[in-house]
Parts: C-alpha cells; sequence; structure tokens
C-alpha cells in the first residue's frame, strides 16, 4: 500500500490536474463554495507508512501563479492545516513512537475524510501551473491602498515564517519561473530542488525597481553567503537550476519533470529517514534567531515597504508597467 | 558624447598623471595651495550618459600610498563631495527619474568647473602610484602621542565606513601591493578587481605583530566567510589575484592594467544598469547591521587600538623596523 | 636539541603508549594514585625552540574515548594547565619577547620536572585509542539522574569554550571516528587534520535520536556556513576525511598516521610563524562573540538539555539501546 500510495505522489507532482479524489483545500468552509470549486491551493496528502504521510502542495492560480492577497491566505491556511496534521508535536521525543490515532493531530486528520493514513511527516511545495513556480506579486496588490497594502505585507511575511518554522520540513519542487516574492516561498523551504532549463529563479526585485527588504537580504545571505547576497541583490540576479546549484540558492537540479518528483519523494523519504523529533528541534535550534529577527522588525519593515510602495514615483511606474503588460497580453494577472 | 568620456576615464585609470582639465582634488580651498598643486587624492568624472557620470579616485601619495592621515583626510573629503554630487538622493525612488540640474547635487557639481555631465552614480577607486594600491598605515603614524593616534584611528574608521555606506557605490581596481591598512578601504568597496601579477593583498597585520581588529575580523568575514577569516587573518595570510578569487577576497582577477580598466568599467555599467534607488537601498539593508555594529563598538575599538599600538614593546619594535627600513632605502614613508 | 625534540613529538603522536619520561598527566595530585596510574588525559611537552613548547593531548580512555564526566574534568584540567604555561601572558605585546624563566607562566612549568625547555605555545588534541577520536558521550552519564546531567553538561560545555578561547591555538588531529560529542572538543580547536579511512566525523546526534543544541548548530555554521549546517545537522550527516574537507569541517586530510603527524607538528610551527600575541588577540577578535553568546545562554541551553534527556521516551530508548550494545560486545563504554 505504502508503494501504490507513493506513486499516486508522483502523478500528483506531474499533472497540473490532481485526482479530484485525494486533493483537499486548506479552505474553511466559511470562505465559500467558489473558492472549493477552484481551489488555488490544491494539497494531496500520501501514506508514507502505516504511521504518518506527507503532503503535496500545488500553487493553482493560472495563468503564473502571481500570488494575490487569495493565494497567500490560502497558503497561509493550508500551513495552518499542515500544523494540525503534523507527524507529531515535538515537543518531547515521546510522541515520535506514539504518533497514533490517539493524538490531536492524527484526529484532525481522521476528521476530514480527503486525508489518507497519517499525520504528516514532510510537504512538498510545488506548481500546478505550467512555466510557473511562481510570477511573484500580484501587481494589482499594490493599487488598492495603504492599509490593503499593509494587511497584504504582513499576510506574506506571515506565510514565510509559517513555512520557515514549520515543525515539518518542505522540500521545493521548483518547477518553473520563480522572480521575486515568486522565490520567496521556496526560500522558506528546508530543501530546494529546481528543474533544469529556461527558468529563471531569485530575488530581482532591484531589476524591476524594487529594493529587497532587510529579511529578505538575510535570508539570502543565510542560504548563501554575505557576500554571494551582496553580489547578486544590487543587481537583481536570477540564476538558473545550474548556477542556482553552484550558488547555493538550490540543493539540486534535475533535467525532467519526472527527475523533479523522483528528487522530491527521495528528499521527503530522507527526512522521514531520520527522528522527526530530534529532526524538528534541530531545525527550530538553526531557525530560531533569524525567525525571532524577522518578528522583532515588522514594524519597521511595514513602515518602510509602504514608503516605497506609496511613493507617486512607484505608482506610476506601476501604472505603465501595467498598461504594457496589458497591451501585449490579456492576461488579469502577471 | 559618451564614448569619448567613457575612453577619457579608461585613459586616467592606466596613468598616474591624469589629464589636469579633467582632475580636481577634493580639498576644500583651506586646505592650501600646496595641497593643490600635489594632490593625495585625484578625482576625475567622466560622462555615463546625459544624466549621471562615475568619478575615478585614484590615491596619488608617492612612492607607496602609504596612508598618512592628510590622505586619510583628503579621501575622507573626496567622499564628502561624492555623496553631494550623487546620481539622486536615494530617499524616493522619483529621485531616479528626476535627477537634473535642479536636484542639490547637480547644483554642487555645477559650482564646480572641473566636473562634467551629471551626478555621480558609481565611483572607481585605485591607485596612481606604481605598483602599490596603498602600502597601509604610514609608519609616522605611529609616533605621534595617544591623541594623535586616536585622532588618526578615527579617521580611519571613518572613511572605512563613508565608503562601505556610500550611497553609490564603489569598484576597487587593485593595481599593485594592498597590505594590511592598504588593503581595508578596497574591503568597503563593492566589487574588488585585481591585477594578476606579483601583487600581495590582504589583512597581514599579524604578520607584522599586529592583532586585527575585531571590526575588521567581521569584513573578512563577511566577504568571505567566518571560517576563512579564522583561517587566514591569525597568519597574516595575503593572497594574490588568483587565491583571492579562489577565496572570495577579491571577485575577479585579470591580467593587464587594460583588463583593469576594461572589467573596472564594465562594472560601472552594471551598477548603472538597474535602478540606482532600489541598488542603493538594497546595498543599506545588506549593510546596515555591520555599520551598525561597527559605530556601536567605535570606543571600545578606540581603546582596543592604542592598548596595542601605546606599549612601548610596540614602539620599541617600530622604531628597529623603521631604522631598518631607512638603511635601506631613503624612503620619505613606507 | 630543537630537531630531536620534534621528533620525539612526532613519535608520541604516533604511539598510543607515549615515553613515560616525557609524559604527565594534568591531574592535581589530589586527584589520586588510580588516575595517575592510568591516566585519561596523556600531556606530552616538547619544545619547539629555546624558548617555547609545545603540548601534546592525547584522549586514553580505552577502548573509544567515550566521554565520561571524569574524561571532561580530566581534560578541562589540561587545558587549565596549559594555560598556565602558555607562550606568554598575551595582555601586551610586550610578553612576546620577554617570554622567559621570569613568566609566571615559565616558573609554573618549573615547577613541574616533566615540563621541557618552555611555555606552550600550542597544542595538537588527539587520541591514544585505536580507530577512535572519541565515541562521544559516555552513556552511562545520561542515567544518572538530572543533578548529574546538569554538571555533565556544564562540565562539556565548559570543557568546548576552554578550548574554543584557549590563549594559544589547537590544531586537532582526528585519528579515528568521531560523532557526535566525540567531534565537539576538535570544532572547538583553531586546526583541523583528518585521516583518511573508514573514519566518520560530525555531528550525527539526530541520526541517533537528539536533537542538536543552538550553541552547536551555531559552531558548525561558523565553521562551514549556515546552509550546510542546515543541511547537515537535521539528518545527522557525517563526513570522512575528504567530504569534511570539500564541506570545510576539515582543512586537511591525510592518508597515514605519519601523514597526520607531519601535518600537524607543520600546522603547530606554522602556529609558531608569527607573533604569539597577535594571533592570539586576533583569534579572541574573531571568537569573543560567540564566546560570549554561549556562555549569555548557558540557562537556556542547561534546561533545554535536560527537558529532552529527561523524558521516560529517552531513557527508554537509551535502556535498550545499552542492552542492546551489552548484548553485542562486552564494553564498559561506547
Amino acid at each position: 500500500m505504502q508503494h501504490l500510495a507513493i506513486q499516486r505522489g508522483l502523478r500528483a507532482l506531474s499533472t497540473s490536474a490532481s485526482a479530484a479524489s485525494t486533493t483537499t483545500t486548506a479552505s474553511a468552509p466559511a470562505s465559500g463554495a467558489a473558492a472549493a470549486t477552484k481551489p488555488l491551493v490544491l494539497v494531496d496528502y500520501y501514506a508514507l507508512n502505516d504511521a504518518s504521510s506527507y503532503a503535496v502542495v500545488q500553487l493553482n492560480r493560472h495563468p503564473a501563479n502571481a500570488l494575490s492577497l487569495e493565494v497567500l491566505e490560502e497558503l497561509k491556511r493550508t500551513y495552518a492545516d499542515l500544523n494540525r496534521r503534523v507527524a507529531s508535536k515535538p515537543a518531547s521525543p515521546s510522541s515520535d513512537k506514539s504518533a497514533t490515532a490517539t493524538t490531536g493531530s492524527a484526529a484532525a486528520a481522521a476528521a476530514d475524510t480527503n486525508a489518507p493514513t497519517g499525520p504528516v511527516r514532510a510537504v512538498v511545495l510545488t506548481s500546478a501551473v505550467p512555466s510557473f513556480f511562481s510570477a511573484g506579486i500580484d501587481l494589482g496588490e499594490f493599487t488598492k491602498g495603504k492599509d490593503h497594502w499593509l494587511h497584504y505585507w504582513k499576510t506574506l511575511r506571515e506565510t514565510f515564517l509559517d513555512i520557515y518554522t514549520a515543525p515539518m520540513p518542505t522540500v521545493a519542487a521548483i518547477n518553473g519561473h520563480a522572480p521575486g516574492a515568486g522565490a520567496v516561498f521556496s526560500l522558506a523551504c528546508h530543501h530546494r530542488i529546481m528543474l533544469r532549463g529556461k527558468y529563471g529563479f531569485g530575488l530581482n526585485e532591484v531589476a524591476v525597481g524594487m529594493p529587497v527588504p532587510e529579511w529578505l537580504c538575510t535570508v539570502m545571505a543565510n542560504t548563501t553567503s554575505v557576500r554571494t547576497a551582496e553580489r547578486m541583490l544590487p543587481f537583481g540576479s536570477m540564476v538558473n537550476a545550474d548556477t542556482g546549484l553552484a550558488s547555493g540558492l538550490v540543493d539540486s537540479a534535475v533535467d525532467s519533470p519526472e527527475q523533479l518528483r523522483e528528487a522530491a519523494l527521495k528528499q521527503v523519504l530522507a527526512f522521514n529517514s531520520v527522528s522527526f523529533f530530534a529532526q524538528s528541534f534541530t531545525y527550530k535550534n538553526i531557525r530560531s534567531s533569524f525567525a525571532a529577527h524577522m518578528r522583532a522588525t515588522e514594524d519597521e519593515d511595514m513602515k518602510s515597504s509602504w514608503s516605497f510602495i506609496g511613493t507617486p514615483a512607484f505608482q506610476d511606474q506601476l501604472a505603465r508597467l501595467r498598461a504594457s503588460l496589458a497591451a501585449k497580453k490579456p492576461r488579469k494577472d502577471a
């Protein structure tokens, strides 16, 4: 049974239209029927073994996974739900062995008929949209005034932290372009695999006229090095799979969607090869210092963000960009 | 016109005697006629395009660019002046487009008849002295008592920070030896290109019996890695262009003065290929944490510095070294 | 004479039974005759030149250098003694030249008839036990209750810091397996050389179900990079000499015990090739920030450590592991 479930997991990673029977969304019932019929984030659960499962989370906002507020909120709800389904609360090593139907997380899983055999040990984050992991911030989000922007930016920060500090690790399967904020969530992950090809990955904010916020500079420095961040970010540099591998931005590069699925699953199995408790606390010991710093500087970052987004110059530049994009393609988002 | 100006910029980089017509110094008129006739720091401006220029700053204290207090003060004044001529005050993105004759910086430029077409977008820091980028601290500075030393050391720290935190980026074109403090200012720069050859570059303080101050250890760690700093600094290790490239101390290595000029200009154009505002704020977001730390520990560093320089043992050792150098060569400085 | 002494030093590194005439232990006389007859830590002193010596410290608890409390205490006493015999108190550069019989350290050396020509300039830390540098924490230490564990853990932390902040540098000659805490003290050293072969080196805590404490995650990040620590520690990854070299965990890899001795001695000579004062203060400037952090978080770390070790789940798992080991081999420690 385990093997079959893993095979299904592989398929879910390979198709944008996942099998309905194993797909759920993180939407609360209150979020309405419309969201349920066209989920922005697809979530599939597969058994790893009798005791636990893994989840495949796919961004699913066509045509480019532009990050609207709704996508962020859906992703945030997804991780809240995954946290409830976590393999075991890593509060003590005892739960490593006793992660059975009596734990709260398994009870939560049982309450959802779409959920499979056991609590979630690891996550794969990928895209269900061809050619794009995510195009980054939906340009429309910049134009809705200060209050909306601050809410949006706060949600983006929190979603990053939800992934970054989740008790179960996430592997990003980067199967398309991932510029700017489109790369941010994969940088919150615990492992990054990138598909070779024409795709670009990286914090290219400066190339489109925006500064990179301090916390994201630090994320880049922690992923590569202080100097690599300093050599890439001020030029809006992006990488492909191989240059990303060389600079440490991604952990492995693969040649095909099939290899991407295999590598992602192999990483899930690697996560699961050691004690969940010990692994989770070790990630926490590595990551809690930056997470605390990011939380402590929230006010400053929010203020700094609006001090740029709110300027007439940026809004004018944005209006010209949107007009130019609209002239090229009749896309709702980019 | 742009092309010609760039060609002139290339020539300025290649000769120690820059064309008088395009050369100015940062000296305030109060600094006297003697300084004006033999400038310790040469500054040339060249047009990048109709809207902005770049500056070539050459250390010019023969025979080895030993860093006397006067050189530091001249370099400090140079950066103060460059800051006034900056491409645009990066306070908001609006100034990116409106950097015209109405800005304060352009007004300052207009007031100086030596200044060319527009405000300064980037800087090249190099040496006008054959074989030396800079020999480091002028040995005479160590011998003038506590008050003088503290003033000197404070000026050196501030000059480092002026370059490190300048709104416009600097590329160091390292065209000769750069030991100890002779390497420090290039480590403050945003990009380092080094000429291959017999030249040594690096913080070799320990090799000449001096400890490396904490802030400089951190600069080295940020440029390479904590461990690389720990492997090099306690041994006073220096690099040539290729070993510097391998360790990350320099960003590129070139074979000839011509290639050095071309690479420096290429880097200036790379700086200029993206929004000045976005780039400048991104550098700030990467660098402000260290700059704040360096400022916060000034008192401690000043005290620590004199606790070493002021010892009879160091002063004795220094006297022997100066006597030995004097016996070898009739140089005024080294 | 210097050459002969160095040759003897080489031999001491090569044999587990050092020549009695040059071997001493750090034990205070109060530690009893039993310890003197079977020292857990062997210490040999050899002349580097007329003015100073180096020490070879060998862990000597057969069969695997499992770290009992007594081993830690002996190692701690060893470094306390080495500090007294240090080449010169690096309080000022003057002592660099005047490290003679009038200094306190030389006086201490003179008081011990086993000590050779001069104060200690550098240390080699290695193992006198075949195949093991150190097997890590003696499993018995986990089973003696909260007070004992807290005392043990505090002693381990302090021993790490004693090596990490010692005025004279230590080179680790890793001549066997070094898993978990068996790698910790070598990570406190200033240089690491590892013998090629079947040996594993690294913080494999997670592979045996234990989280890596925050301070040890930071040590790993400082030795390699934040991301390398994040890629290795949550999986309990270990390295051999060559993969350790590639990741920066070790500084060189050698093929034979002879090469290990030569490389260790070469590193001692490299340490001694520059001013002790300048080197020692530069190490301090690089390392004091982490040392202060480690000291400041002691309470938190002690609490966190017991919150894991004290759980019934861990104690049960440990009991099973010890039973399984006892069934396999009649070893007293592992």
